[in-house]
Protein backbone atom coordinates (compact mmCIF):
# COMPACT_ATOMS: atom_id res chain seq x y z
CA UNK A 1 0.00 0.00 0.00
CA UNK A 2 1.21 3.37 -1.00
CA UNK A 3 0.36 5.68 1.78
CA UNK A 4 0.76 8.68 -0.41
CA UNK A 5 -1.69 7.85 -2.65
CA UNK A 6 -4.10 6.46 -0.29
CA UNK A 7 -4.10 9.85 1.26
CA UNK A 8 -7.31 12.08 -0.11
CA UNK A 9 -6.33 14.51 -2.78
CA UNK A 10 -8.04 17.93 -3.15
CA UNK A 11 -8.47 18.52 -6.80
CA UNK A 12 -8.91 22.07 -8.47
CA UNK A 13 -10.01 22.78 -11.83
CA UNK A 14 -8.31 25.50 -13.62
CA UNK A 15 -9.33 26.94 -17.27
CA UNK A 16 -6.74 27.53 -19.66
CA UNK A 17 -6.82 31.65 -20.53
CA UNK A 18 -4.70 33.53 -23.09
CA UNK A 19 -3.00 34.88 -20.31
CA UNK A 20 -1.54 31.72 -19.73
CA UNK A 21 0.04 30.77 -23.12
CA UNK A 22 2.61 31.50 -25.14
CA UNK A 23 3.60 32.37 -28.57
CA UNK A 24 4.43 28.51 -29.01
CA UNK A 25 0.90 27.95 -28.47
CA UNK A 26 0.71 26.32 -25.41
CA UNK A 27 0.91 26.99 -21.74
CA UNK A 28 3.52 28.89 -20.64
CA UNK A 29 5.73 26.37 -18.27
CA UNK A 30 6.09 28.99 -15.18
CA UNK A 31 1.97 29.03 -15.16
CA UNK A 32 2.00 25.68 -14.03
CA UNK A 33 3.32 27.11 -10.76
CA UNK A 34 0.62 29.39 -10.29
CA UNK A 35 -2.08 27.03 -11.24
CA UNK A 36 -0.01 25.00 -8.37
CA UNK A 37 -0.52 27.50 -6.10
CA UNK A 38 -3.93 28.32 -5.93
CA UNK A 39 -4.85 24.49 -5.79
CA UNK A 40 -2.81 25.27 -2.46
CA UNK A 41 -4.42 28.12 -1.62
CA UNK A 42 -8.28 26.77 -2.39
CA UNK A 43 -7.28 23.25 -0.46
CA UNK A 44 -5.99 25.49 2.77
CA UNK A 45 -8.71 27.30 2.64
CA UNK A 46 -11.17 24.12 1.94
CA UNK A 47 -9.63 23.06 5.58
CA UNK A 48 -10.45 26.96 7.48
CA UNK A 49 -7.37 28.94 6.63
CA UNK A 50 -6.76 31.52 4.20
CA UNK A 51 -3.73 33.10 3.50
CA UNK A 52 -4.85 36.13 6.28
CA UNK A 53 -6.06 34.09 8.93
CA UNK A 54 -3.01 32.18 8.85
CA UNK A 55 -0.42 35.45 9.05
CA UNK A 56 -3.22 37.57 11.40
CA UNK A 57 -3.53 34.35 14.05
CA UNK A 58 -0.11 32.67 13.94
CA UNK A 59 2.36 35.15 12.18
CA UNK A 60 2.87 32.60 9.90
CA UNK A 61 3.23 32.17 5.83
CA UNK A 62 4.37 28.64 4.04
CA UNK A 63 7.23 29.55 1.63
CA UNK A 64 8.11 27.77 -1.71
CA UNK A 65 11.33 26.12 -0.26
CA UNK A 66 11.57 24.19 -3.37
CA UNK A 67 9.82 23.14 -6.58
CA UNK A 68 10.48 19.82 -9.10
CA UNK A 69 8.76 20.11 -12.36
CA UNK A 70 8.19 17.35 -15.33
CA UNK A 71 6.21 18.88 -17.92
CA UNK A 72 4.63 15.76 -19.63
CA UNK A 73 2.07 16.55 -22.00
CA UNK A 74 1.38 20.49 -23.62
CA UNK A 75 -1.91 21.83 -22.36
CA UNK A 76 -3.53 24.77 -24.77
CA UNK A 77 -6.27 27.40 -25.15
CA UNK A 78 -9.18 26.61 -23.67
CA UNK A 79 -7.96 23.25 -22.34
CA UNK A 80 -9.79 22.78 -18.56
CA UNK A 81 -6.62 20.99 -16.45
CA UNK A 82 -7.31 19.54 -13.10
CA UNK A 83 -4.91 20.15 -10.58
CA UNK A 84 -5.20 17.48 -8.19
CA UNK A 85 -3.36 17.79 -4.77
CA UNK A 86 -1.78 15.82 -1.62
CA UNK A 87 -0.13 15.54 1.06
CA UNK A 88 3.40 13.65 0.85
CA UNK A 89 4.83 14.19 4.22
CA UNK A 90 4.11 17.40 6.62
CA UNK A 91 6.31 18.34 9.66
CA UNK A 92 6.49 21.45 12.49
CA UNK A 93 8.37 23.81 9.85
CA UNK A 94 7.83 21.73 6.32
CA UNK A 95 5.44 20.22 4.28
CA UNK A 96 5.83 18.22 0.94
CA UNK A 97 3.20 17.72 -1.64
CA UNK A 98 2.51 16.36 -4.53
CA UNK A 99 0.59 18.46 -7.32
CA UNK A 100 -0.61 16.97 -10.78
CA UNK A 101 -1.81 18.35 -13.44
CA UNK A 102 -4.39 16.49 -15.77
CA UNK A 103 -6.26 17.23 -18.63
CA UNK A 104 -8.60 14.00 -19.10
CA UNK A 105 -7.08 11.39 -18.92
CA UNK A 106 -3.51 12.87 -19.78
CA UNK A 107 -1.14 13.91 -17.31
CA UNK A 108 0.04 17.28 -18.50
CA UNK A 109 2.88 18.04 -15.40
CA UNK A 110 4.12 16.94 -12.04
CA UNK A 111 4.51 19.14 -9.81
CA UNK A 112 6.82 18.44 -6.08
CA UNK A 113 6.58 21.36 -3.96
CA UNK A 114 8.22 21.87 -0.51
CA UNK A 115 6.52 25.06 1.54
CA UNK A 116 8.69 26.14 4.36
CA UNK A 117 6.50 27.83 7.06
CA UNK A 118 8.02 31.36 7.86
CA UNK A 119 7.87 34.40 10.11
CA UNK A 120 5.06 36.80 8.24
CA UNK A 121 7.85 39.77 8.88
CA UNK A 122 11.38 37.91 9.34
CA UNK A 123 10.50 35.49 6.74
CA UNK A 124 12.67 33.22 9.04
CA UNK A 125 11.50 29.95 9.74
CA UNK A 126 8.79 29.14 12.08
CA UNK A 127 7.42 26.28 13.66
CA UNK A 128 4.31 25.82 13.56
CA UNK A 129 2.24 25.54 16.59
CA UNK A 130 0.72 21.73 17.57
CA UNK A 131 -2.39 22.02 17.33
CA UNK A 132 -2.42 23.82 13.92
CA UNK A 133 -0.16 21.28 12.97
CA UNK A 134 -2.49 18.66 14.07
CA UNK A 135 -5.66 20.23 12.53
CA UNK A 136 -3.90 20.44 9.27
CA UNK A 137 -2.41 16.35 9.31
CA UNK A 138 -6.01 15.44 9.94
CA UNK A 139 -7.76 17.46 7.06
CA UNK A 140 -5.58 18.09 4.74
CA UNK A 141 -5.04 14.06 4.53
CA UNK A 142 -1.27 13.10 5.52
CA UNK A 143 -0.53 9.76 5.44
CA UNK A 144 -0.30 7.60 7.98
CA UNK A 145 3.04 6.04 7.62
CA UNK A 146 5.64 8.77 5.86
CA UNK A 147 6.72 7.42 2.71
CA UNK B 1 -33.90 54.76 -19.91
CA UNK B 2 -29.87 53.96 -20.58
CA UNK B 3 -30.21 50.73 -22.59
CA UNK B 4 -26.26 49.80 -21.78
CA UNK B 5 -27.16 49.62 -18.22
CA UNK B 6 -30.42 47.68 -19.87
CA UNK B 7 -28.15 45.04 -21.26
CA UNK B 8 -27.90 41.72 -19.08
CA UNK B 9 -24.41 41.32 -17.76
CA UNK B 10 -22.30 38.72 -17.29
CA UNK B 11 -20.72 37.49 -14.01
CA UNK B 12 -17.69 35.93 -13.07
CA UNK B 13 -16.12 35.37 -9.69
CA UNK B 14 -12.11 35.73 -9.45
CA UNK B 15 -10.11 34.91 -6.25
CA UNK B 16 -6.89 36.71 -5.62
CA UNK B 17 -3.96 34.71 -5.42
CA UNK B 18 -0.46 35.44 -4.75
CA UNK B 19 0.31 35.16 -8.01
CA UNK B 20 -2.16 38.86 -8.21
CA UNK B 21 -0.26 40.81 -5.76
CA UNK B 22 2.35 43.16 -5.81
CA UNK B 23 4.52 43.88 -2.90
CA UNK B 24 2.45 47.08 -2.13
CA UNK B 25 0.25 44.17 -0.84
CA UNK B 26 -2.51 44.93 -3.41
CA UNK B 27 -3.19 43.67 -6.50
CA UNK B 28 -0.88 44.51 -9.45
CA UNK B 29 -2.87 47.26 -11.80
CA UNK B 30 -2.11 45.15 -15.30
CA UNK B 31 -3.84 42.00 -13.70
CA UNK B 32 -6.96 43.77 -13.98
CA UNK B 33 -6.75 43.25 -17.79
CA UNK B 34 -6.19 39.63 -17.09
CA UNK B 35 -9.36 39.13 -15.02
CA UNK B 36 -11.49 41.41 -17.35
CA UNK B 37 -10.10 38.61 -20.28
CA UNK B 38 -11.09 35.55 -18.46
CA UNK B 39 -14.81 37.26 -18.01
CA UNK B 40 -15.04 37.61 -21.69
CA UNK B 41 -14.00 34.41 -22.45
CA UNK B 42 -16.10 32.74 -20.02
CA UNK B 43 -19.01 35.48 -21.94
CA UNK B 44 -18.15 34.18 -25.15
CA UNK B 45 -18.26 30.36 -23.88
CA UNK B 46 -21.21 31.23 -22.03
CA UNK B 47 -23.03 31.50 -25.57
CA UNK B 48 -21.76 28.89 -27.51
CA UNK B 49 -17.99 30.41 -28.77
CA UNK B 50 -14.77 29.55 -27.33
CA UNK B 51 -12.01 31.06 -29.24
CA UNK B 52 -10.70 27.50 -30.50
CA UNK B 53 -14.32 27.74 -32.10
CA UNK B 54 -14.30 30.89 -33.37
CA UNK B 55 -10.49 30.03 -35.20
CA UNK B 56 -11.81 27.24 -36.62
CA UNK B 57 -15.02 28.15 -37.98
CA UNK B 58 -14.56 31.45 -38.74
CA UNK B 59 -11.02 32.39 -38.84
CA UNK B 60 -11.59 34.70 -36.33
CA UNK B 61 -9.84 36.26 -33.00
CA UNK B 62 -11.10 38.93 -30.94
CA UNK B 63 -8.06 41.38 -30.35
CA UNK B 64 -7.92 43.62 -27.88
CA UNK B 65 -7.91 47.74 -29.85
CA UNK B 66 -8.50 49.58 -26.77
CA UNK B 67 -8.09 49.33 -22.82
CA UNK B 68 -9.18 52.48 -20.80
CA UNK B 69 -8.76 51.39 -16.93
CA UNK B 70 -9.59 53.43 -13.86
CA UNK B 71 -8.37 52.10 -10.46
CA UNK B 72 -11.14 52.92 -7.54
CA UNK B 73 -10.14 50.51 -5.05
CA UNK B 74 -7.77 47.94 -4.03
CA UNK B 75 -7.79 44.86 -3.99
CA UNK B 76 -5.95 42.42 -1.50
CA UNK B 77 -5.42 38.83 -1.67
CA UNK B 78 -8.12 36.01 -0.31
CA UNK B 79 -10.36 39.22 -1.97
CA UNK B 80 -13.01 37.35 -3.83
CA UNK B 81 -14.43 39.65 -6.64
CA UNK B 82 -16.75 40.06 -9.20
CA UNK B 83 -15.87 40.81 -12.78
CA UNK B 84 -19.14 42.33 -14.28
CA UNK B 85 -19.13 42.43 -18.41
CA UNK B 86 -21.76 44.17 -20.48
CA UNK B 87 -22.44 44.74 -24.67
CA UNK B 88 -22.28 48.79 -25.06
CA UNK B 89 -21.88 47.97 -28.94
CA UNK B 90 -21.48 45.36 -31.39
CA UNK B 91 -20.47 46.35 -34.71
CA UNK B 92 -19.50 43.78 -37.55
CA UNK B 93 -15.68 44.32 -36.88
CA UNK B 94 -15.54 46.16 -33.46
CA UNK B 95 -17.18 45.07 -29.96
CA UNK B 96 -17.34 47.76 -27.02
CA UNK B 97 -17.31 46.62 -23.43
CA UNK B 98 -18.03 47.71 -20.02
CA UNK B 99 -16.46 45.64 -17.70
CA UNK B 100 -16.27 46.63 -13.81
CA UNK B 101 -14.80 44.70 -10.90
CA UNK B 102 -16.72 44.89 -7.73
CA UNK B 103 -15.58 43.84 -3.72
CA UNK B 104 -19.15 43.22 -2.30
CA UNK B 105 -20.71 47.03 -2.56
CA UNK B 106 -16.80 48.63 -3.56
CA UNK B 107 -16.06 48.91 -7.36
CA UNK B 108 -12.61 48.07 -7.24
CA UNK B 109 -11.95 48.67 -11.01
CA UNK B 110 -13.79 49.98 -14.28
CA UNK B 111 -12.70 48.65 -17.57
CA UNK B 112 -13.60 49.79 -21.33
CA UNK B 113 -12.41 47.59 -23.62
CA UNK B 114 -12.90 47.78 -27.04
CA UNK B 115 -12.01 44.40 -29.10
CA UNK B 116 -11.46 44.14 -32.76
CA UNK B 117 -11.99 41.00 -35.19
CA UNK B 118 -9.29 40.21 -36.76
CA UNK B 119 -8.35 37.08 -39.14
CA UNK B 120 -6.24 34.40 -37.02
CA UNK B 121 -3.66 34.31 -39.39
CA UNK B 122 -2.71 37.83 -40.62
CA UNK B 123 -4.07 39.45 -37.97
CA UNK B 124 -5.80 42.22 -40.19
CA UNK B 125 -9.70 43.38 -39.34
CA UNK B 126 -11.92 40.89 -40.85
CA UNK B 127 -15.90 41.16 -40.92
CA UNK B 128 -17.75 39.11 -38.68
CA UNK B 129 -20.21 37.04 -40.73
CA UNK B 130 -23.82 38.61 -40.09
CA UNK B 131 -25.24 35.05 -38.78
CA UNK B 132 -22.71 34.97 -36.10
CA UNK B 133 -23.32 39.00 -35.42
CA UNK B 134 -27.00 38.31 -34.81
CA UNK B 135 -26.17 35.28 -32.36
CA UNK B 136 -23.42 37.44 -30.53
CA UNK B 137 -25.66 40.24 -30.82
CA UNK B 138 -29.20 38.88 -29.39
CA UNK B 139 -27.05 36.27 -26.79
CA UNK B 140 -24.94 38.67 -25.24
CA UNK B 141 -27.77 41.02 -25.04
CA UNK B 142 -26.38 44.38 -27.60
CA UNK B 143 -28.12 47.03 -26.46
CA UNK B 144 -31.50 47.37 -28.47
CA UNK B 145 -30.65 51.15 -29.60
CA UNK B 146 -26.32 51.65 -29.46
CA UNK B 147 -25.45 54.79 -27.21
CA UNK C 1 4.97 74.49 -29.94
CA UNK C 2 3.88 71.23 -28.20
CA UNK C 3 4.90 71.71 -24.45
CA UNK C 4 4.48 67.64 -23.82
CA UNK C 5 6.16 66.88 -26.65
CA UNK C 6 9.25 69.07 -26.47
CA UNK C 7 9.55 67.86 -23.27
CA UNK C 8 12.94 65.66 -22.74
CA UNK C 9 11.64 61.75 -22.79
CA UNK C 10 12.84 58.84 -21.13
CA UNK C 11 14.02 56.16 -22.87
CA UNK C 12 14.07 52.15 -22.58
CA UNK C 13 14.48 49.09 -24.79
CA UNK C 14 12.19 46.33 -23.94
CA UNK C 15 12.88 42.48 -25.42
CA UNK C 16 9.97 40.33 -26.01
CA UNK C 17 10.78 36.72 -24.50
CA UNK C 18 8.03 33.94 -24.65
CA UNK C 19 6.78 35.09 -21.41
CA UNK C 20 5.26 37.71 -22.69
CA UNK C 21 3.42 36.28 -25.81
CA UNK C 22 0.02 34.48 -25.85
CA UNK C 23 -1.03 31.66 -27.97
CA UNK C 24 -1.82 34.53 -31.09
CA UNK C 25 1.54 34.57 -31.21
CA UNK C 26 1.69 38.25 -30.29
CA UNK C 27 2.51 39.96 -27.03
CA UNK C 28 -0.45 39.67 -24.83
CA UNK C 29 -1.95 43.23 -24.34
CA UNK C 30 -1.92 43.47 -20.04
CA UNK C 31 1.83 43.30 -21.15
CA UNK C 32 2.73 46.76 -21.76
CA UNK C 33 1.25 47.88 -18.82
CA UNK C 34 4.94 45.83 -17.09
CA UNK C 35 6.91 47.37 -19.96
CA UNK C 36 5.30 50.28 -18.83
CA UNK C 37 5.70 50.46 -15.30
CA UNK C 38 9.43 49.09 -16.10
CA UNK C 39 9.64 52.17 -17.91
CA UNK C 40 9.07 54.77 -15.51
CA UNK C 41 10.65 53.21 -12.62
CA UNK C 42 13.74 53.63 -14.62
CA UNK C 43 12.80 57.09 -15.48
CA UNK C 44 12.76 57.81 -11.82
CA UNK C 45 15.70 55.67 -10.56
CA UNK C 46 17.48 57.89 -13.47
CA UNK C 47 16.46 61.11 -11.11
CA UNK C 48 17.37 59.68 -8.02
CA UNK C 49 14.17 57.98 -6.74
CA UNK C 50 13.74 54.39 -6.23
CA UNK C 51 10.65 52.84 -4.88
CA UNK C 52 12.05 51.93 -1.67
CA UNK C 53 13.97 55.51 -1.49
CA UNK C 54 10.82 57.25 -1.73
CA UNK C 55 9.06 54.68 0.83
CA UNK C 56 11.32 55.05 3.52
CA UNK C 57 12.45 58.58 3.10
CA UNK C 58 8.73 59.82 2.48
CA UNK C 59 6.43 57.20 3.40
CA UNK C 60 4.90 57.27 -0.37
CA UNK C 61 3.90 55.14 -3.37
CA UNK C 62 2.80 55.77 -6.70
CA UNK C 63 -0.08 53.98 -7.57
CA UNK C 64 -1.72 53.70 -11.51
CA UNK C 65 -4.69 55.44 -10.66
CA UNK C 66 -5.56 55.41 -14.75
CA UNK C 67 -4.13 53.89 -17.65
CA UNK C 68 -5.81 53.77 -21.21
CA UNK C 69 -4.30 51.82 -23.87
CA UNK C 70 -4.25 51.91 -27.77
CA UNK C 71 -3.11 48.89 -29.39
CA UNK C 72 -1.72 49.77 -33.00
CA UNK C 73 0.71 47.16 -34.31
CA UNK C 74 1.22 44.00 -32.53
CA UNK C 75 4.76 42.92 -31.33
CA UNK C 76 6.25 39.41 -31.60
CA UNK C 77 8.90 37.06 -29.87
CA UNK C 78 12.39 38.25 -30.18
CA UNK C 79 11.13 41.83 -31.09
CA UNK C 80 13.45 44.57 -29.50
CA UNK C 81 11.04 47.38 -28.30
CA UNK C 82 11.38 51.15 -26.69
CA UNK C 83 9.18 52.38 -24.61
CA UNK C 84 9.09 56.15 -24.68
CA UNK C 85 8.40 58.15 -21.72
CA UNK C 86 7.12 61.55 -21.29
CA UNK C 87 5.41 63.92 -18.12
CA UNK C 88 2.63 65.36 -19.72
CA UNK C 89 1.31 66.81 -16.21
CA UNK C 90 3.12 67.08 -12.78
CA UNK C 91 0.79 67.85 -9.51
CA UNK C 92 1.59 67.01 -5.95
CA UNK C 93 -0.71 64.57 -5.80
CA UNK C 94 -0.80 63.74 -9.50
CA UNK C 95 1.47 62.58 -11.94
CA UNK C 96 0.69 62.08 -16.03
CA UNK C 97 2.53 60.50 -18.33
CA UNK C 98 2.45 59.72 -22.08
CA UNK C 99 4.17 56.24 -22.73
CA UNK C 100 4.64 55.01 -25.79
CA UNK C 101 5.82 51.47 -27.38
CA UNK C 102 7.92 51.30 -30.76
CA UNK C 103 9.37 49.10 -32.71
CA UNK C 104 11.54 50.66 -34.84
CA UNK C 105 9.27 53.55 -37.23
CA UNK C 106 6.18 51.54 -35.91
CA UNK C 107 4.20 52.58 -32.84
CA UNK C 108 3.24 49.64 -31.00
CA UNK C 109 1.23 50.94 -27.90
CA UNK C 110 0.08 54.37 -26.74
CA UNK C 111 -0.21 54.41 -23.17
CA UNK C 112 -1.35 57.09 -20.90
CA UNK C 113 -1.00 57.06 -17.36
CA UNK C 114 -2.35 58.81 -14.15
CA UNK C 115 0.03 58.30 -11.23
CA UNK C 116 -1.68 59.14 -7.74
CA UNK C 117 0.68 59.88 -4.88
CA UNK C 118 -0.69 57.75 -1.65
CA UNK C 119 0.76 56.72 1.30
CA UNK C 120 2.86 53.66 1.76
CA UNK C 121 0.66 52.38 4.78
CA UNK C 122 -3.05 53.52 4.53
CA UNK C 123 -2.86 53.67 0.49
CA UNK C 124 -4.51 56.93 0.74
CA UNK C 125 -3.70 59.91 -1.21
CA UNK C 126 -0.86 61.73 0.00
CA UNK C 127 1.10 65.65 -0.76
CA UNK C 128 4.22 65.52 -2.54
CA UNK C 129 6.60 67.47 -0.45
CA UNK C 130 7.33 70.55 -2.61
CA UNK C 131 11.06 69.93 -2.77
CA UNK C 132 10.69 66.62 -4.15
CA UNK C 133 8.00 68.16 -6.25
CA UNK C 134 10.35 70.46 -7.78
CA UNK C 135 13.21 67.87 -8.12
CA UNK C 136 10.72 65.80 -10.12
CA UNK C 137 9.29 68.60 -12.10
CA UNK C 138 13.10 69.67 -13.11
CA UNK C 139 14.51 66.22 -13.37
CA UNK C 140 11.92 64.75 -15.57
CA UNK C 141 11.13 67.52 -17.62
CA UNK C 142 7.50 68.65 -17.08
CA UNK C 143 6.31 70.49 -19.82
CA UNK C 144 6.46 74.35 -18.94
CA UNK C 145 3.15 75.44 -20.05
CA UNK C 146 0.18 72.49 -18.98
CA UNK C 147 -0.84 71.35 -22.60
CA UNK D 1 38.34 19.32 -11.83
CA UNK D 2 34.79 20.08 -11.50
CA UNK D 3 34.22 20.19 -15.72
CA UNK D 4 30.34 21.96 -15.40
CA UNK D 5 32.39 24.45 -13.00
CA UNK D 6 34.74 24.99 -15.43
CA UNK D 7 32.38 26.10 -18.53
CA UNK D 8 32.12 29.50 -19.08
CA UNK D 9 29.24 30.85 -18.00
CA UNK D 10 26.75 33.20 -19.33
CA UNK D 11 25.42 36.63 -16.85
CA UNK D 12 22.16 38.38 -17.60
CA UNK D 13 21.20 41.23 -15.44
CA UNK D 14 18.13 41.29 -14.37
CA UNK D 15 16.06 44.14 -11.99
CA UNK D 16 13.18 43.39 -9.63
CA UNK D 17 9.76 45.30 -10.22
CA UNK D 18 6.71 45.62 -8.68
CA UNK D 19 5.66 42.95 -11.60
CA UNK D 20 7.98 40.61 -10.04
CA UNK D 21 6.98 40.55 -6.63
CA UNK D 22 3.81 39.36 -4.67
CA UNK D 23 1.97 40.49 -1.30
CA UNK D 24 4.95 38.61 0.77
CA UNK D 25 6.97 41.57 -0.11
CA UNK D 26 9.80 39.39 -2.17
CA UNK D 27 9.70 38.30 -5.66
CA UNK D 28 6.89 35.86 -6.72
CA UNK D 29 8.69 32.16 -7.02
CA UNK D 30 7.55 31.55 -10.32
CA UNK D 31 9.37 34.48 -11.78
CA UNK D 32 12.39 33.26 -11.19
CA UNK D 33 11.57 30.88 -14.39
CA UNK D 34 10.75 33.73 -16.51
CA UNK D 35 14.18 35.08 -15.40
CA UNK D 36 15.41 31.59 -15.96
CA UNK D 37 13.83 31.41 -19.29
CA UNK D 38 14.90 35.47 -19.94
CA UNK D 39 18.72 34.13 -19.55
CA UNK D 40 18.72 31.11 -21.96
CA UNK D 41 17.47 33.09 -24.45
CA UNK D 42 20.02 35.88 -24.54
CA UNK D 43 22.58 32.79 -23.98
CA UNK D 44 21.37 31.38 -27.81
CA UNK D 45 21.14 34.85 -29.23
CA UNK D 46 24.66 35.54 -28.01
CA UNK D 47 25.69 32.65 -29.85
CA UNK D 48 23.92 33.23 -33.17
CA UNK D 49 20.37 31.98 -32.05
CA UNK D 50 16.92 33.73 -31.51
CA UNK D 51 14.13 31.80 -31.04
CA UNK D 52 12.45 32.75 -35.09
CA UNK D 53 15.88 31.79 -36.15
CA UNK D 54 16.07 28.20 -35.08
CA UNK D 55 12.17 27.86 -36.06
CA UNK D 56 12.51 29.38 -39.67
CA UNK D 57 15.66 27.89 -40.32
CA UNK D 58 15.03 24.15 -38.13
CA UNK D 59 11.62 23.89 -37.70
CA UNK D 60 13.18 23.71 -33.71
CA UNK D 61 11.71 24.51 -30.74
CA UNK D 62 13.49 24.10 -26.88
CA UNK D 63 10.65 23.36 -24.92
CA UNK D 64 11.54 23.12 -20.56
CA UNK D 65 10.87 19.63 -20.00
CA UNK D 66 12.23 19.52 -16.54
CA UNK D 67 12.82 22.05 -13.79
CA UNK D 68 14.39 21.45 -10.48
CA UNK D 69 14.51 24.76 -8.18
CA UNK D 70 15.36 25.36 -4.77
CA UNK D 71 14.59 28.98 -3.23
CA UNK D 72 16.91 30.50 -1.18
CA UNK D 73 16.93 33.71 -0.31
CA UNK D 74 14.05 36.18 -1.44
CA UNK D 75 14.42 38.83 -3.06
CA UNK D 76 12.68 41.96 -3.42
CA UNK D 77 11.63 45.10 -5.09
CA UNK D 78 14.21 47.13 -6.56
CA UNK D 79 17.05 44.42 -6.39
CA UNK D 80 19.80 43.92 -8.97
CA UNK D 81 19.92 40.32 -9.82
CA UNK D 82 22.67 38.41 -11.50
CA UNK D 83 21.50 35.08 -13.71
CA UNK D 84 24.26 33.15 -14.28
CA UNK D 85 23.85 30.08 -16.75
CA UNK D 86 25.86 26.71 -17.33
CA UNK D 87 25.51 24.13 -19.89
CA UNK D 88 25.68 21.05 -17.84
CA UNK D 89 25.13 18.79 -20.62
CA UNK D 90 24.30 18.65 -24.12
CA UNK D 91 22.60 16.15 -26.36
CA UNK D 92 21.31 15.51 -29.49
CA UNK D 93 17.64 16.30 -27.87
CA UNK D 94 18.22 17.18 -24.55
CA UNK D 95 20.01 20.22 -23.21
CA UNK D 96 20.78 20.50 -19.21
CA UNK D 97 21.49 23.65 -17.72
CA UNK D 98 23.01 25.19 -14.53
CA UNK D 99 21.48 28.15 -13.62
CA UNK D 100 21.74 30.42 -10.89
CA UNK D 101 19.69 33.38 -9.45
CA UNK D 102 22.46 35.54 -6.99
CA UNK D 103 22.22 39.18 -5.32
CA UNK D 104 26.05 40.42 -5.11
CA UNK D 105 27.13 37.54 -2.90
CA UNK D 106 23.69 35.89 -1.92
CA UNK D 107 22.47 32.87 -3.75
CA UNK D 108 18.65 33.63 -4.06
CA UNK D 109 17.87 30.75 -5.87
CA UNK D 110 19.32 27.63 -7.97
CA UNK D 111 17.53 26.33 -11.00
CA UNK D 112 18.52 23.06 -12.72
CA UNK D 113 16.74 23.20 -16.62
CA UNK D 114 16.65 19.82 -19.13
CA UNK D 115 15.19 21.69 -22.35
CA UNK D 116 14.15 19.11 -24.90
CA UNK D 117 14.47 20.05 -28.83
CA UNK D 118 11.03 19.73 -30.52
CA UNK D 119 9.81 20.05 -33.64
CA UNK D 120 7.81 23.90 -33.97
CA UNK D 121 4.51 22.14 -35.26
CA UNK D 122 4.57 18.91 -34.21
CA UNK D 123 5.83 19.23 -30.80
CA UNK D 124 7.50 16.00 -31.05
CA UNK D 125 10.82 15.27 -30.09
CA UNK D 126 13.39 15.71 -33.28
CA UNK D 127 16.85 15.89 -33.01
CA UNK D 128 19.21 18.77 -33.48
CA UNK D 129 21.14 18.93 -37.10
CA UNK D 130 24.84 17.35 -35.83
CA UNK D 131 26.38 21.14 -37.46
CA UNK D 132 24.45 23.20 -35.51
CA UNK D 133 24.77 20.96 -32.00
CA UNK D 134 28.73 21.36 -32.89
CA UNK D 135 28.22 25.12 -32.91
CA UNK D 136 26.37 25.59 -29.73
CA UNK D 137 28.61 22.98 -27.83
CA UNK D 138 31.34 25.23 -29.00
CA UNK D 139 30.08 28.42 -28.51
CA UNK D 140 27.77 27.50 -25.04
CA UNK D 141 30.43 25.72 -23.28
CA UNK D 142 29.42 22.38 -23.04
CA UNK D 143 32.46 20.79 -20.21
CA UNK D 144 34.69 18.68 -22.00
CA UNK D 145 33.57 15.53 -20.01
CA UNK D 146 30.14 14.91 -19.27
CA UNK D 147 29.70 14.96 -14.93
Amino acid sequence: VNAARAAPAHELPVRVYFEDTDAGGIVYHANYLRFAERARTEFMRSVGYDHRRLADEHGLLFAVARADMAFVTPARLDDLLLVRTRVVRMGGVRLELDQQVWREEARVAQIGITLALVDTESLRPKRMPEALRQHFATALGEPAAPP
